[in-house]
């Protein structure tokens, strides 16, 4: 996507073909900040602090991570320590660990001193997936988002509503939720958004709010408790969120306040789709309750940080003195409430029979039958 | 309540006789800071400010702004012109409409001479109705609190959710909502609760935290986004919220993000009480749809305002520059969503047969029956 008429990914690896550099989500929306990384702790502790978030970009990220683990150890025990440090950075988002699974059953084969090279054409290989992946929900979506379009055509533009921040930020480029709204806006579908903060850590205000706007799609600001309000107000035609773990039975866990805003939409009629890409499915799983929840600092509840009048970065204190918080970074809506899941394969119904039916390699019936065969 | 062990109201006559002194409830929960007002103007700029606020102070508050209006011109073009400054402040709470309207009715038939010592009295008389209305809701409530801790005594201490701040601050003394938890914490029953901050201007984070600290209640601070998943864990025996209007019909508007929190109690089959004064009451409204929603300045959504860590209050802006942003204060909860109205004559279902059967006054039909009679 295009940052001040530039061509951007959210990662890369920097010109001289070892460090990785990545857009520093905690500097926007007040600065465009590129970092860059040159060990495996610069690249856990990003993860950690969320200068790169979105279930899809940390799993390319901590790819990237091992292979600069690798530049300076590339045997067994020093792949497994940078899996093990990268793998407790974020515990909810299912991509890191299965794309931290799939570069190490790739490289484990190889001779030590052949890893490195293929660790970074592996990990430039997963960037280019997600982009695919994420250009394909956006076809799938908009042909939804065209259907939705048509009947209010004429009356008013498209009302979209979105959670957190599902855009081409948390992906290497497109997005999941938002590549439909960026789709539609391209093809000229008169579109508009409706942004909540996001507390704690705002990726709405800072991130969602921040791309639409460089994308030129107009997008109307509300804190979050408002999402209902604006559905009961009939001011919204359809929710577009992402996924951050996805259980085979069509599950959703996504961020915190996702489930408050399915309930909205199911008391308002207006449909409530998921844009989740195979990254995001964890076969393994069928509950919601199997799904770790991620608990994050209490000061992110208490205090809020942003720009003050001066132009720096600030934190303000919200809570008395001695507040004691808890910060789950996700919730779990059921797949009741779910529309329909957006795949880079098309859409399906939030169901294990949905899923299969776009994802039939996954059944393991499938499976055992033609191992009997 | 008390204050660092000394017994407050919100609102009161200075020692001069005349002034009105309340406590700045913009300044907590860093500062306790009581603030004067002398004239029409003071009040009315403070209850837009917010430095009062809650459906029911607003309505006594708004009565005392009158009374310093009528010591400068106590003619009834000065007292008509009081009254719609101040309607003007705050269009959703129906307190401060009914109030005011009381007030008229009894010094209009007055002499200009008779109406300030009239206005003052009148006004105190609604500071006492106010206060015991709520002492009553918390002795009904208390009931309620009782039935359920009976449930999970021994096994765990009272799990109460609420929202914004329905507490003393909002009143004149006890509060609405949180009424039944101090008089449960005071009767010894272990109860805890759930504050989330409320965005845009932070309420439970700054008056709902402050006050429960004040009186030794536990509580844990969460991000309004956090509700929903709090009550999926299990973690939430009940809600208890305020009212701003209430319809006859027992539809109720408050604070924005309440009827998510009523969906998600509904969702987790957890009890959702309102605490609903008569004086909260608009018995000329049946439809949730004629409540007018008010609607702030969009900075309180872009921005937020805390005390940064030189100790300074500070507003610091969440979205990019140019963000344009919609702020409605209230949002509302159909009837059906609510599990009872907790008045000061006791609880009853939110219908129109719940609130006669304790209000039976308030029936037209008795009333032309008993017209004809």
């Amino acid at each position: 996507m295009k940052v001040g008429g530039r061509q951007y990914r959210t990662i890369w690896v920097a010109d001289d073909g070892e460090s990785v550099e990545v857009i520093d989500q905690t500097k926007l929306p007040h600065a465009f900040v590129v970092a860059k990384w040159s060990t495996l702790e610069d690249a856990a502790a990003a993860i950690e602090s969320m200068q790169v978030r979105g279930a899809p970009l940390i799993g390319v990220a901590a790819a990237y991570g091992v292979c600069l683990a690798l530049r300076r150890d590339a045997r067994d025990a020093a792949m497994t320590e940078a899996c093990r440090r990268l793998t407790a950075t974020r515990p909810t988002a299912v991509n890191l660990r299965a794309e931290l699974g799939r570069l190490t059953e790739r490289l484990t084969p190889l001779a030590p001193g052949e890893r490195v090279a293929a660790g970074y054409a592996f990990a430039a290989e997963l960037a280019d997936e997600d982009a695919a992946r994420n250009r394909s929900i956006g076809e799938h979506g908009l042909a939804l988002l065209r259907a939705i379009a048509g009947v209010v055509r004429g009356t008013r533009r498209l009302e979209v509503m979105t959670h957190c921040n599902a855009g081409w930020l948390a992906t290497v480029d497109f997005g999941t939720a938002l590549a439909p709204v960026y789709a539609a806006h391209d093809s000229g579908i008169p579109v508009h958004v409706w942004v909540s903060e996001t507390r704690p850590r705002n990726q709405g205000a800072s991130l969602t709010a921040w791309e639409l706007a460089q994308h030129g799609i107009p997008y109307t600001a509300i804190v979050d408790s408002a999402a209902g309000h604006v559905m009961q107000r009939g001011d919204v035609d359809v929710v577009l969120v992402g996924t951050d773990r996805t259980t085979a039975a069509g599950v959703v866990a996504n961020k915190i306040g996702t489930y408050m805003k399915a309930l909205a939409a199911r008391d308002c009629a207006i449909p409530f789709y998921v844009a989740a890409p195979s990254s995001s499915i964890d076969w393994s799983l069928q509950d919601g309750r199997d799904i770790p929840i991620e608990e994050r600092s209490e000061t992110e509840v208490t205090h809020v940080t942003g720009r003050s009048a001066s132009g720096q970065s600030d934190m303000v204190q919200l809570f008395p003195d001695g507040a004691v918080a808890k910060n789950f970074g996700f919730d779990v809506t059921p797949a009741k409430f779910v529309t329909g899941l957006i795949t880079e394969r098309g859409v399906c119904q939030a169901s294990r029979e949905g899923l299969l039916g776009l994802f039939p390699e996954r059944d393991w019936r499938l499976k055992t039958a033609g191992a009997t065969a």
